[in-house]
């Protein structure tokens, strides 16, 4: 079975980035997958892409060697099935707040007897080779999301998941669970200590830690507590940025270090 | 009929800067709408937008008020027909190299007795209004494409062309004609020779020239030459620039300008 | 943000009336986006929209200022926070038969602390605006459908959610479940008394009653027992009848006040 | 090979009537292809569909014995093919002035010796039979539009065309072409004397006369006049015209004819 | 309403064979709708079919008389109403492992009384006739999926559903919980067992049993334990069968039974 | 630049052999393209892609290093430009049958100097490398279709055409304008004469010839003639011929060759 590069950086202790594509379109997905990330994950949730455009996506980034993930719309079997059988070789689940819910959702993920995944991996086949079967459940990667305080509060128990392979933070819906507003790289005390409690006890729990961010110097933070999955903005996020920032330069005629 | 604010910027003398799309996408075109342009062009040429995207991304421009645009994949009756119908207020045709074929362009984007277009502007007139008929004619703008050498030699008569407001010019492929290689912002005297003629002579014959630039400095000189239309960069190239810039700095954790 | 039409109607005291679309097109829906309506409703269950429609559809509505709605096709977060994602200002949750079930749809629709709905506006901040975020709770309008008399019984328990905005009657299924045939309108005493009782507890309890009728007499009747948010048939039945009734005027030649 | 019952109404010397479809729907096109029609149109020159949307609209007729024609957006062999490999059985052409290009058109939808259409009827084959090849030509059949007052000063050359079935008249751009507005059912004397003749060259050619009306009124009139294949409407016209019509009645609250 | 044949079939004692869909596209629908099945399955659990695929698939299928069913992704009352409303008369529902599951299935799939599947049966309504609501009920078939030896040690219970048609085996899932490995025509003695048990049971109860096969020597084999409704291969399968079979022959140049 | 495999096939005397997409789905694409083959061709003449079908299909291809031909609709420059932007190595045009237009077509394919091809290879540029441009012309394959007696007898002037590859002869339309019936694999001795003469000219021409079969024995045939580019029926046909054969044998419960 082809080889998940994101473990394989992981065994040698190293980050894995990776892009991440909200906006539905198979020609973005492969200019994304030709910049310098190791992974590029289609964003299902608050991403505007649907199955369709997922498959297309996915196939996409195959035409490179970065690895395929994707964040399903919820935790629910039947979209968690669809992706695994498309090909993704990462699994994003948004809202785990407990244990039971994060059983749940490695079960998806995973064949018998480790989980009730059914069998039928029609483009993961093609995609991942002929003993896709025997190697799914140890190759396929699941990254439940901490993205509220109940999250937190209930750490231990989703930590102790059988199957767990990742830990994927959403700042900002956890500083809004806590309060606050939302955004990239909050920066409130309570949030960053969160933040860290997650990367430390994942770390204890040999469960690799995985964040958002949206910026280098949250990137060079994150690092540092030990995240080793880092999503970087976003397609939409930078397309935006971007021009926001090109545009009075240009407006202005005056070249800056955005717009030269 | 609703206005088209582009005639209404070039009335007062004022330049017009358009968003350009390549990614198929309605999304990507509504946020680009958002950014700081006047008109928003979908790109059916080297864009990868076919007519169901195209569509839907005329709808997304339409949210907002910036003036819809299409290049065209080809001087061809049948799609130049359909853009306008689907409520394009400005038609770009590519490699429009002599009189004949300028005038074959105008005549498709006119009603009788200015040229032969078919009566039937379905979303046309959901856009522009019940009088889209009898305004047509006079609000749709009518842009050839000058990026040969052939069209540079034949520019007299193709201005000459009744009915035609504008020309457009593609410096990548123009310098290619001239024996250069392809990019935005070419430097070589002779094409900024031909970029100058074009537009001396379009304001010479009461056209308005336009032109494709990828950088403000260039979008600088080009506005002193004259140029009252520009396209600056597009979705595709920013994103790829913005990541291309950015993923060094996350790589190295070294915040910069571009990627802070 | 973006002002919500018909909360502003509501505040007014006066009736929205919404188109309804069934048929997945975003010409449909921006021509019907065009006709005299308050707020036009995708409908994703019984109508043939899925995501990448609806999407569209909405982009299409959003380019006149009626306001857009969005049947989902059950009461699952997952598409609950899309659709909402996508933009839309009020959603329909059909089959809606207990107070728990209400809650959990609410909450659905709502941010911390209102609820669980995970941050993410993506076009929805485009077409709401930059503090989406800060007012969606107050924005958006939440519309459980009230249709099967186990619905009806539980009316209390339902009305008492916090956070519930409006109430939605299909009057079709709610027929169904008290033992009749469906269709639009229907006359039987038990149904209409228990239209009759929905609207009147649901103005006691401070909550707008909504419903679908097929014929001006119908919505005259609905307006007197106080339903302020009224669908009128929908594209495809309209389509359906206004040919179904033309095609005999055609087929004998005699024209007829519904075919001339 | 499957029968062409337009053919067979004609020769039995009965009229057809066809329904139209602009909106881009396999939905919508399978609800016309159930109303009281001899035959289904997909417009794709002034309506929304594109080729992928077409081959879904001709599998929905298909689900009924409706005869499938298709408008394409120009007189180019492209599109002409493509259109009847897909399954169509008759096909319109816009535009057609000349009795050159007449034959052109003609020889786009006939295989040798007849014309020059290459043989590949993939969809054709499954709808239309095995022995496709062998019957097309004489199945086929081609409606070039007579919309412009060229075309009506060359007719005689056009009617003379080798393997012409029948013209479609244009009588919105006709009036156009002679200096008046667009419109159904022009009733300029002008105009009308053009569609008189039409019928009457047509006849005497023993080619079939057809033509779009927009009434019950002016259907009446064509049949008089000898047309023999009647377009009534479209589904974006009539569900236009259906809400225009009873908004206000529901607005009003006062049933009427058209809104009960 | 229209017949459901394959329901005509079993009341005559006799087997269905179905044909499986697994490619998006309503030509290769089309196609297997031609070749030799009573029904065809557009299978949307390891398919690749979404929503509007399989919305065009089932019009593809409707152009013959092979009745239409559909494999839902899931037991989930959202989806399974949105196939019968798009007109399937059959569906099948993976993983249903208690009676609990397979009650909610089938009660998904009826109206009141018999269930709580909510009424609006818009391409149904095509498809099945005016009268659809009055016969769905007694219709569509219900085919709830035995593919784990939980739903084995539970098929008493499942049998004893009211409103039950027929069960259909997954033999690979079923051999994966039973701690095998996957593929078609499982020959272990206790997947054997397992399936020889079910089809007894099903009998005995007056359930019809399915099952899906990969070779006309298990199909045999299947008929012989009373199997009524078998499924033979998938489009993709055989696709896949056919070109690894036939590539051998063709580069070595030597024709071969499956390579003439 | 990437390498184009067919070439360097070519350049080692060997022969490619190409599969053929009429299916229109991304998913059928990378399944084929995963056969041994050593290019793949995505039909989009006779098969029902479109352009949207076709850049979705050319990335699955390139999930794989089968190199992607595109038979455009046409002999037209803006399809063939669209599919080269879109990243196809060899283009393969319908009907040449003059040296006039072979020029025309090979010059649509080529940058200036060598033709009039405009620059903009979008994802063409992410497939090929940034090197594109420079290297476009001498990687891009040309190959025109003889398949049309014409053809056939302009063979000289055609063959003298610079920049010209290849030439892929269409034996079913061939045969057709030479007063026979298609299909795959002609027996008529004037038929095969002219694929036999074609052959030797290209070769003699330093052209290779390339040709569409349907059998093992045909393609050594062709190989024997010297055809170096051999088409080996499609996706579209080989289901069919796989369930046309299958199904009597599952019908009779009888294990065949073709249906074990």
């Amino acid at each position: 079975m082809r080889e998940n590069k994101v473990r394989t950086l992981w065994a040698k202790g190293e980050t894995a980035v990776t892009g991440w594509l909200a906006i539905p379109s198979s020609l973005s997905a492969e200019l994304m997958a030709q910049q310098d990330f190791d992974a590029v994950t289609v964003d299902m949730q608050h991403g505007c892409a649907d199955y369709a455009d997922m498959l297309s996506m996915l196939q996409a980034i195959s035409t490179t060697d970065r690895t395929p993930f994707v964040r399903v719309p919820w935790n629910d079997p039947s979209i968690i099935g669809r992706v695994l059988d498309a090909g993704a070789y990462g699994v994003i689940a948004p809202m785990i707040n407990t244990g039971a819910e994060c059983r749940a959702f490695v079960e998806a993920c995973r064949y018998y007897p480790e989980g009730g995944r059914s069998v039928g991996p029609i483009r993961a086949g093609l995609y991942g080779g002929s003993d896709y079967f025997a190697n799914a459940n140890k190759t396929v990667i699941t990254m439940p999301m901490i993205e509220h305080k109940e999250g937190v509060a209930n750490l231990d128990e989703i930590l102790a998941t059988p199957g767990l392979d990742a830990i994927f933070v959403g700042p900002s819906d956890l500083a809004v669970s806590m309060g606050h507003t939302p955004g990239f790289d909050p920066q409130w005390d309570d949030v960053k200590e969160a933040i860290a409690l997650i990367a430390e006890k994942c770390i204890a729990a040999g469960v690799v830690p995985g964040i958002h961010v949206g910026s280098v110097a949250c990137g060079e933070e994150m690092k540092r507590l030990g995240y080793k999955f880092i999503a970087y903005l976003s397609d939409f996020r930078m397309l935006q940025m971007a021009f926001t920032r090109a545009m009075p330069s240009f407006r202005a005629g005056v070249p800056s270090e955005v717009a030269p």
